[in-house]
């Protein structure tokens, strides 16, 4: 039999069953395959902490609502200090039909101050505590990434500090004169667009949804400002349904990272360009090589390919989570199980990622003399379509001109700039020798001085920029 | 031979082309198929006007930097102009050559005002041209589409005035009764989200990138912040490689139709479920209906079925523009082509779901009656519980108690409310005739009058919100 | 400070760098993060059975090519033996250091046998290794899913065995009579499908890559065709650098996962519709079920929920992992890591829910009588129009006749079938008394007697026709 | 307001509606946007000719079931040709209400026959109608589809003649000398991967769904045999409720086409990289390159660039499909409407890629003397350590011993080939003057000589392989 397997033993197993085909796996009244399926406590219980935050305020809000005494709201919060210095110890004991944190977590609080555990879950559901632990622990993440992303962008602004030019690329072709400092601004204001959105994000995941219960809202005049204030939540829910059945901040959350990672997974393109033997622009340090285990001569940038691997990766998780919310009906359904693990995963990927990918940059040597002997002549064609300009050639005319011009170099097997002014006077009579001028690539991209540009002054007032930028931030 | 053609013929033309396979394609020195594959005026056509705009600003741009005279400028003024009247008038004619709209409106203007055409191109490339004009169209077509959706969530709102209680489900299994307006509302806070996500994102998209340049920034001191004023953009682009090389903000509004249209799956979703035969809650207008080519009793919710659909439709577009994005070098590369028809057919799609939506929404007839009718006693377990909780049991032995009571109308076939007092007490002493209090699902709803709750009051207070949010938006 | 985190202290601490703001995070020469990043073996190390496979075959193969002696073999074979058993019991122990399966392998063969261990690798590169342990890997894999699924699709034949009838949906509205084993059999053909292209894809995976070294082949005279028949591929991979550089066949794999729980999603959801109050055509069994921890009359179907969600998770895994692939340049780069996790989580996912399903689908009680008699006259509407037809009316014709006694009906507010002959002859005059032989459910769906229809014999004929196949499988 | 557009207009005629705020935009009983919505002639019109061949069958078989007269079916299928003539000259006109090209033909048909077409329908339902006439154009597509793959490895296959080394990249950074012929055939051979699952592909849509009807199958004795036959269908589909809601082979399809890129994607990231100025390994035919708009000097590799987006394109549309399929309920729902333009557009797409590739490659000049001095000594590392495993060094020792033989030759800044034998002794005293003859490129490959290596008795059996291959496809 082709699919037989000696470790799961499946399918033999299954033919073994004969004439009672359906039912015959279960020895009791649960089928141990779906009961694995179904729990979740071997990746939630990352949210002990939030769990126990949550737990703890709505005990006090229990008391106002005058649902727990005074005495058992003071059981419930040491109960809860006790489990959770048995997570923070790493004591804490999971144990058969703890299929999540809350219902281990309330397990565990039963078994320490008995009865008045049994009151805390009054008027919650599992819908409104589960979100809310969510958004908890999303809040704590997202200010993690946000450090990281600042000590990224702050590590890139330093390093523009070197002023070296070298060719810049469209189209992966050489295409004119920029500085070095330019290119690595070019990569920190996209990241500083990351930081932005990740902070509008945020203010939509602090939003406290406790106190909706599992569809309907919450009874017994629970005061939800009160959990909000605790909690230190902006904003109350605004629907009891939306609130236990949306998952639009981890949705939102996945995306962010997607685009975060694609941003680096360009930076890291660049990077592997720059660091082939071809074009030899930069060394990776060896904390970010690794070698092969075949050829002795090899020295990868391993960390950049995983880097640039990673957007896939995230950008799955947000695909996968889509696909599983497009066409759920409203309010909570079991799908929404799945948002936990992408959560994680997303964090954990760009938590790593943003923090070797400010180690490979902070530690990247770059070769000054190959990248300036890259420049070529040819690259200052634009230059010299721009001296006919000055001269009152229509650009669309000028651009002709110095096109014709690169083609009788080529022809020639000479570099642009050793044309003759003779040689350049069959394309234009309007050459002069002052076009000797042209062939200097310092001068050329000190034209590019407006806002954005990629002379001097522009890279300093962008550095300046980033530079405040970045102080605003960790205020 | 299998992969013969009779229409296209491609395979066996190249068999025959023998010995010089290679080449034997091309009569003159283009390949028309890559031409065509090349060409992009098919669809960036559309942004005639928004090319127009930028142009116009340019041209006062060049001016001012004494590129152009005033005359000049004047004539480029005057030639846009007309070539906007040939497109509104849809008598435009694209001509071979004409690449895409740039190309073909550049040339136009040639064959209108001669040389200074020639001029207006001037530090200009065509990357950041193109990148202006996809913001100033998405610019308006976010403005549309905020006026589609407000349109939509003031429809749902008004549809709120109905105080009607039917069934609310989690898990697609009734769960509690609850206010249909508290139903419809969680629709609309959903994509009250969407709207101000929405305006976030416009922010980004509203930055000028014109004067960018290829990859350098722009020289000759042309003015940006003139540009930025003439062209009502908020900001201007930091970095001209990131300016040219980004498409952050068409990615950021492909993910939000794709959320947008999830809230709207969601939606449609409870609504087939709704309008099946054995729900029967509601009525969808003959407008939105189609029937059966076969089956002549067939009234089919075609229009809920496409609004559901969607949502797959524009996060492909979502997921193949990332994947696009995903690994590319950074600056102007030109698989960002692939920019244009995802955000076209983004906008289209959600242009088309939104009004559908509303007027789904807008004509669609409840069932009142119905609805009542399918509320059961069950439902009422809860407060059952509550009962007992307002007793002093703890919620999870009165969550105990109220599930055995479930079972017992369940062993007798009888509705949870007709057990008997004596019935009741099997399960625990604490009941007694005031029990039959419980029974009444106006009253039940009631309790939920916390913010967010399904209580008259909470509904009211939603609607209040959600109106006073509404008025913010459109001033 | 707005990113301070109190557990990994990220932020703060890069702040008190000062001056040297890179490098600082290293004490030695590398990067702990970097290395946690790079490191695979916390989930490759599933393969090591698949990995000591490999090597066996790969000393017998440097055996032959006279690079290690007989008794060199001998000692590596043995060695390979302690390992395996040492994995088998759980005792293996991963070392710092050990990256991947290969090294913690390679590096415990050395503890053991000393020199020869270093031998093993010659001509070998990790490039071919990986690829060769995860072909062996998920040979395995597939297979057991093969078994998985012909459990699922027998027990779905063998729960066609109940003859009832019930409404047919389309557009989720009352179609048409038919069969319930014609609706699980349509579910079961499905199956086979993803049956058969498992098949087709482990074809595919069934190649031997081994002798592929880094990128240009093995010297040394490796034989390859005797490492074929140790390992029992099928076939030897054809060119060296695809054979290292591509993961078709895991692109393949996720592809089916996400298909294949595409029609899982399909008929969770019939299912999930046909168990609500409103259907009630069918009652979940309870190890498939679950209560919610607020209402106490509960019983939701969450094990269908998991079943329709998964096809998200593993098509994000496939997104993902295509998203990964695009755009990397050929041969082996580092990107490809992320094969792996893609592959084992699919297996998992999808061995899950296969054995999941086939519990549900053994276990469901079906509701025979609800399910006749949600079958109405309207339903025979068409047979209505066919009646017109075999009196010679033009199908079209009959079609709008029959939509019209249709609309009649509702307005009298009548089942269709207590129309008058005189009410049908408004109508059309072709109406006669025998027109109630029209209103038999059972002589309706007989009428679909062509194959694949709903008629009881075309049933048959298709529950032979898969217990045909069926056999074909597991011979 | 904001959302005012002048062109569109639709947000402000919106709230002028005042109080009769629903049901305010119709004027008649129809939703225009909504018809709009609902049609799909727009894009399904190209599949005329396989719903005319669709018909014309089905028009044979009513009368063989004697729902027609043998006149009327003659009148049908000289109807039907008529028709088929009108879209092959392009005269065809679309009316307004042809929602569909099925509504289309047959009111066309009726305009030219009379009465006999109102028969067309009997029995059958567009449900059937559409998949067939899907099956049909998809069919012809991937015979289009399988005869442009075949052209291109034809192309790839001619080209591997040439032979001349050059560096094999792994990481992108330089491994060991490797022939081009040996890397442009890694490439066809994934492609001939790519044909081979198109082929199985094609066995799960060459099935007949026509006489599934909309559900339950097809009354009247409809022949499914003699259609099959008609329509040169390679079987019949077993369930008439899959047959009719299963779009499985568009998913397929809808995948191999973004796996079929996702190679072009590798072929053309590597052709990018050679293309570079730093490369210069070749050089791009002008008609798959374009100029700059801004440099005059630019030539840019666009089609390779415009081959590695269509990767993303076609994903997208995949990732979109799947996605729509996901969670729908079984048989036909609106949602499929999906799956046309998705097909359309990813049949345009790759058979676009495909021919624009086959010209790329077979018009790309190579410059085999930049290649081969693009080698160097370090790439032979490798064959130094072989060296040493030759004189009985087990590998891994060889391999360390290398790597301080590379670090001595960059810390002498010299290359490798240039230590004397004293210094490579200081690494292992086995060196001996024989060491010399490691540094031959032309020996090196020559080792490769085991199926799959770069030897070129090696690479000669590929292209045997490969021509061989093709041979048997065109049969």
């Amino acid at each position: 039999m082709i699919c037989f397997n000696k470790v799961l033993n499946v399918f033999s197993c299954t033919l073994k069953m004969g004439s009672k085909l359906w039912g015959g796996r279960f020895v009791g009244d649960t089928d141990p395959i779906m009961e694995k399926f179904n729990a979740s406590i071997a990746y939630d219980k990352r949210m002990w902490d939030a769990d126990i935050r949550g737990s703890k305020a709505y005990a006090k809000a229990l008391e106002k609502a005058k649902l727990v005494t005074a005495e058992e709201k003071d059981n419930i919060l040491h109960g809860m200090d006790q489990i959770h210095d048995e997570w923070a110890k790493g004591v804490f004991e999971v144990k058969p039909g703890d299929e999540d944190i809350h219902t281990a977590n309330e397990r565990r609080l039963k078994e320490l101050i008995g009865e008045p555990a049994g009151k805390l879950h009054t008027g919650r559901s599992r819908n409104d505590q589960v979100v809310t632990d969510m958004r908890l622990w999303l809040r704590d993440a997202i200010s993690i990434l946000k450090g990281n992303a600042l000590q990224l962008i702050t590590t890139m602004v330093e390093r523009a500090a070197i002023d070296v030019l070298f060719p810049g690329y469209t189209h992966m072709q050489r295409a004119q004169p920029i500085r070095w400092s330019h290119w690595i601004l070019s990569h920190a204001v996209a990241l500083s667009r990351d930081v932005e959105q990740l902070q509008e994000i945020n203010r939509r995941v602090n939003v406290l949804p406790l106190g909706s219960g599992a569809i309907a809202g919450t009874p017994f005049n629970i005061d939800r400002e009160m959990l909000r204030q605790e909690l230190a939540f902006d904003d109350i829910s605004i629907n009891s349904m939306d609130a236990t059945g949306q998952r639009d901040f981890i949705a939102e959350f996945l995306f962010w990272a997607s685009l975060c990672l694609t941003h680096l997974s360009k930076m890291a393109e660049d990077l592997m360009l720059y660091s082939t033997k071809e074009f030899s622009f930069l060394t990776l340090s060896d904390a970010y090589s690794t070698g092969s285990s075949l050829m002795p001569q090899k020295k990868n940038a391993d960390s950049l390919e995983l880097i640039r691997s990673k957007a896939g990766r995230v950008f799955g998780r947000c695909a996968g989570f889509l696909m599983t919310l497009k066409g759920l009906p409203s309010t909570y359904n079991k799908d929404l199980q799945e948002d936990k693990e992408a959560m994680f995963d997303c964090f954990d990927t760009v938590h790593a990622v943003l923090q070797v990918t400010t180690g490979v940059v902070s530690t990247l040597k770059i070769n000054p003399s190959v990248m300036e002997a890259a420049l070529s002549p040819d690259m200052l064609a634009t230059d010299l379509a721009y001296y006919l300009v000055r001269k009152g050639v229509p650009f669309r005319d000028a651009h002709g001109i110095s096109g014709k011009a690169v083609f009788l170099a080529e022809s020639k097997s000479i570099p642009l700039n050793q044309l003759t002014v003779e040689d350049l006077r069959t394309a234009s009579p309007l050459f002069s020798s002052d076009v000797s001028a042209v062939w200097d690539y310092s001068s050329s991209v000190e034209q590019y001085s407006a806002p954005g540009g990629t002379a001097k002054s522009s890279v300093a007032a962008q550095v300046e920029h980033m530079r405040t930028w970045l102080k605003k931030q960790v205020q």
